[in-house]
Order: C-alpha cells, then sequence, then structure tokens
C-alpha cells in the first residue's frame, strides 16, 4: 500500500468521523401514537468532525439494535445444519439459510450462537470459532453480525422454537451446501457470506 | 447431489410457501402521528401453504423497499473507485465501501447504478456485469441488492450529491483494495460481498 494513499484515506476517515450525536425526541403524539411493533426507528442529530450536521435515522428492532449470530454448524457426522423458513417477504417468500437469530443483550455473540443453534436444532457446539462480523446495513442501522463456525455439534435435545417462529431443520454433506449455493438456493446476504467464509477457513485445514 | 435429499428440501420449501398475504392497516391515530421519517413499517399477515398464519413486519425506506445496487468500478487507468462516508451508527462513525445506493422505481438495477456512480463520483461506466444478488436483511424486508462489476470507467462531471450525503471518493489500486480488506478497512456486508464477487469474477479472467 503506498504510504500517501493511506494517509489520505485516514484523514478522510478522521473528517467524517462523529464527534457528537443528539437524539431528537418524538413528540408526544409520536411516542404515543407511532405503533408497538418489532420494528422502530430513532432520529438522530450527528455532528462531524469537519463540522458539518447531519440528520440520520437508526433502525430498532425490537428495543435492540438486531444485532445476529449466523451459525454454520458442523455435526459430528460431519453434516452441515440448514434451515428452511418463511421468507414472508422476499420472491420466493421461503428460503435456506442457516441457524441464526438475534443476540440478546445479556449474552456475548457466542453464547447467542449456541443458544440459537440449541434453540432451533437441538444441537449443542463444540469448539466454536468465529469467522467474521460486518454491520448489515451500515447506512441505517449499528446491528453488528458475526458468523461462527461450530464444530462437533451433537444432538442434545428437540427443537424449541417462539411461538412465531417456523424452521424446518434441513442437514445435508458439506459437499451438498456447495452445490445448493452454485444452484442458488441461497439468497441472503447473511447466508452467502457465511459460505464464503466457511470455505475459507475449511480450505486452509 | 442426493435425490432424496434434493425432495426433502423441496417439500420443505414448497410446505412453509406463503400462498396469501393481508396487508393490516394501522390505526387511524397511529397512521396520523406514527412519524414522518424515512424509516416505517407495514404489518401483514401471512397464510402459509401448511395451513399457518404468521404476522410479519416488512421494512420500508422512503415508501420503497430499499433494493440497493453495489458498485465495484474499474477506472479506463485500472484504478478502484471507493467512498469514504459517515456511518453515524457504527462503532467507527464512518466507513470505507463501494458507490450505491437505493434503486428508483421508475429504474433498472443497471440504470441505478450508472446513475449512483455518476452522482457520488462523476464516472461514466462502459460495460456493467452482474455480480451477484441477494437480500439484505430477508426476514423483514424485501431489499434485493445487486453488485455490478463496472468496467472502463471515465470522468466525465464533478460529483452531484444530496443536500444531506457527503462523501469523498478515494481512488487506489485494486491490490490496495485486497490489501485493505484484508486490514479490516471494509467492515459492512454489503461491501465484502462485492470484494469476493470481484475476485471470483477477476481472477477468471
Amino acid at each position: 500500500m503506498r504510504k500517501e494513499k493511506l494517509e489520505e484515506l485516514e484523514s478522510y476517515l478522521e473528517e467524517l468521523k462523529t464527534v457528537k450525536q443528539v437524539r431528537k425526541d418524538p413528540s408526544f403524539l409520536t411516542r404515543l401514537f407511532r405503533g408497538k411493533g418489532f420494528l422502530s426507528s430513532d432520529v438522530y442529530e450527528c455532528h462531524l468532525n469537519c463540522g458539518r450536521i447531519v440528520v440520520r435515522e437508526k433502525l430498532v428492532k425490537g428495543k435492540k439494535d438486531g444485532s445476529a449470530a449466523i451459525i454454520f454448524a458442523l455435526t459430528k457426522t460431519n453434516e452441515v445444519l440448514l434451515n428452511v423458513e418463511p421468507r414472508v417477504f422476499t420472491n420466493e417468500t421461503v428460503s435456506l439459510g442457516f441457524p441464526a437469530g438475534y443476540i440478546e443483550l445479556n449474552e456475548t455473540p457466542e453464547q447467542g450462537a449456541r443458544r440459537e443453534l440449541l434453540e432451533e436444532h437441538g444441537y449443542q457446539a463444540g469448539e466454536m470459532i468465529l469467522l467474521d462480523e460486518f454491520y448489515q446495513d451500515e447506512g441505517c442501522s449499528s446491528a453488528f453480525n458475526r458468523i461462527f463456525l461450530a464444530l462437533d455439534s451433537e444432538k442434545v435435545s428437540e427443537q424449541h422454537l417462539d411461538k412465531d417462529e417456523i424452521i424446518r431443520p434441513f442437514l445435508c454433506t458439506y459437499d451438498e451446501v456447495l452445490e445448493l449455493n452454485k444452484l442458488g438456493y441461497f439468497t441472503g446476504a447473511n447466508s452467502k457470506l457465511a459460505i464464503e467464509r466457511a470455505k475459507e477457513y475449511l480450505k486452509r485445514r
């Protein structure tokens, strides 16, 4: 990397940093009637290092930021645990993906990942390896997702889902996951990144 | 792929399809006071093929679904066009990424990608290649993003941003993009996927 280019980049990053963020209170009536759903948003006035002030809206999911754990789980018999779930707003209305879920405020990302694997599949993971982390939608959200590789997962219980959750567990081999990926069965950003990171990691082993 | 496994998968996908979707009208007061921001949501009652009914919320961004185009643009002199932008809700509050933006209702994804490249960098693209497409957040949104590779991009005008937009253009070589990626400068899901797909494509050329 050219030294002057890295300095140029760092100067832009410094210039556009937020130095102060003020949440703007919604009006009393908006607070009262804005709906009591899972999705909501808050408005912030953001003061940048360069002196500019911008107003941005932040997505809130059930009072949290919506950070999720995505788990590429291998069982002791070398199968991969997959989910088939309704995804009602996609063209297909249903999709194939990985066990995943929101990280609770009182748990670490790894704890959240282990809990989701247990709830959605009844599997307990052995070693968990953090493969990557990334913002899901950085323009309007602070959701910071983690992809874990779960090794030696073992069936210890039944599936335990929330009452509005529907997941069909689907198990296949690692090679079949890659084949299904080539066939276009995985359509979500989280799933696509999980497959790339798992491929990179497992190739190196 | 084992035939019986593919049949099992297809049966789950069929079973969990949505056959009917009914948007639930918010109350008059909620409609009146819910706030007039960019982010909002609608509630749908979804009837699945298996008979179950689930209620899901759909994220709306300024009356659209928020589908975006992300552009990995190479110039005629083989530089890559990057953006430094405030990302006020991330830990870093600022990030490095690719030219990108929401696709308007009256344009194709490619038209949207060309317009964004022109607005954000003042560059006109030559050939555009669709590298991938994916749902950004399939649980609560129908946003379907496209990653384009723009070849032979050429400077034809100044930057033309919306009044609340701030972008510092940053140009470097393809190898420097890969180096910055290894150093952890790219933190968004869209950027990470764009780099993977560009790498795959350019390796094959």
